[in-house]
């Protein structure tokens, strides 16, 4: 299985701000989107993680921002597991125009909770799952 | 108790566009602020309906943007209650400027509902007092 | 040349809110995408209009919402051209799920604009292009 | 002049998402209206400088999530700034609740640009306002 995944995002005027360029805080919604794509790609839906009780907490989020990104350009964002434990795990991001340009790079860190908040682990089957596509050390 | 309600807002960064005025999605966000400051002023808090299993639905909403409000810029908000009836209840909103000039108006309709999101109606008291403050027909 | 066109989304987490489904407010954002997909099907692009100097605002929006959508859920939006003037024109919308239950519908109207946000006119081959998808009186 | 500005929100209702709690995205905006309240609190106003060209971007930002925020709830941003040079900065930032819990810590690193996005200074007289803030070494 791929440790990268890409997803494609156009960019929406909602996303825009005043300088013109996308505001820096839908950076993170679209590594959002980015971790959504690579679970389902790795045939796993958060959706349904949800439903079983099971709840993935942003512990951290990072961004560096190289190149403001426009109004409907088409960006891909390539997210990457970096890391797993059984109750955590973190993902990184790229975020490219389609002329190969790097705008934003970033990392979130992640908890795995119940509905309480409370630690918890991720089912063993989705542990190895995540666990097969890094690097044995 | 006061009918309309007033509730001060300041433009975020976050909140405009490429065109450099308040995206238009944003007025929505701020007529929600404007009823929740309308039901505080009233001594209700929404969030302890929820918490009670109560939930108020968006049924409608319509906003009529007059003229682009900008960052930085320090708007009210007023918040008038239209109609209510045990399961339903209406706001209607302007959003005016330090000099007066108007914004924005719009209106929202509400339904009442239990958490599956079905019909549901106004605890007794609360619907009372939502009734006292329209004019008697 | 198409007088309704289809857009998909897919619901993102950072549009859903504490009631667990999709906050009203995005619904408007929806249409907008609705909108800037039906100009690229009929071959115009709003970006270049913005970069030539021509803005096109929101004067009006309304939704009337049907049912709750949830996050990862696919939508889709319908989007129709009601209305064209020189300098004035309509949209409708509906937003529907995978099994076809009507979720939103809605309408906005636009005013056409030059950077000053002085009124202005659509240019002519942009008016004739609209024109032509509407039906003859 | 304080080193350390406090600036109050409320969480609004469009800030939650399906988990209940506050999307992690919405800190970005609340560090933004931290800095925005910082620059008055030092007779700044970032509006002016857009309005004379001058653009400040975000370079970097970081935030760590140390436990939810829930809608309705009322914090404090305490923002600080912690590096000042004459093209770039950068702001340290703690969310706290009204019982003093740290919910979220945060930095934020910024250049200053032209319009059309090129590395500028800031004018003399903000970089020795911004100087004086920080101890000297």
């Amino acid at each position: 299985m791929p440790r990268t995944v890409a997803t494609e995002v156009t960019v929406r005027y909602a996303e825009t701000d005043a300088q013109g360029v996308v505001h820096h805080s839908n950076y993170l919604v679209w590594f959002e989107l980015g971790r959504a794509c690579w679970l389902k790609a790795h045939g796993l839906r958060y959706a349904e993680w949800e439903a079983d009780g099971l709840l993935v907490v942003v512990a951290e989020a990072r961004a560096r921002y190289r190149a403001p990104a426009l109004y409907d350009q088409t960006l891909r964002i390539e997210t990457e597991l970096i890391k797993a434990r059984t109750g955590y795990f973190a993902f990184a991001y790229r975020v490219v125009s389609t002329e190969e340009q790097l705008l934003c790079e970033g990392e979130t860190r992640h908890l795995v909770t119940d509905r309480r908040h409370r630690a918890a682990r991720l089912p063993d089957d989705v542990f190895r799952k995540l666990k097969a596509v890094l690097p044995a050390r």
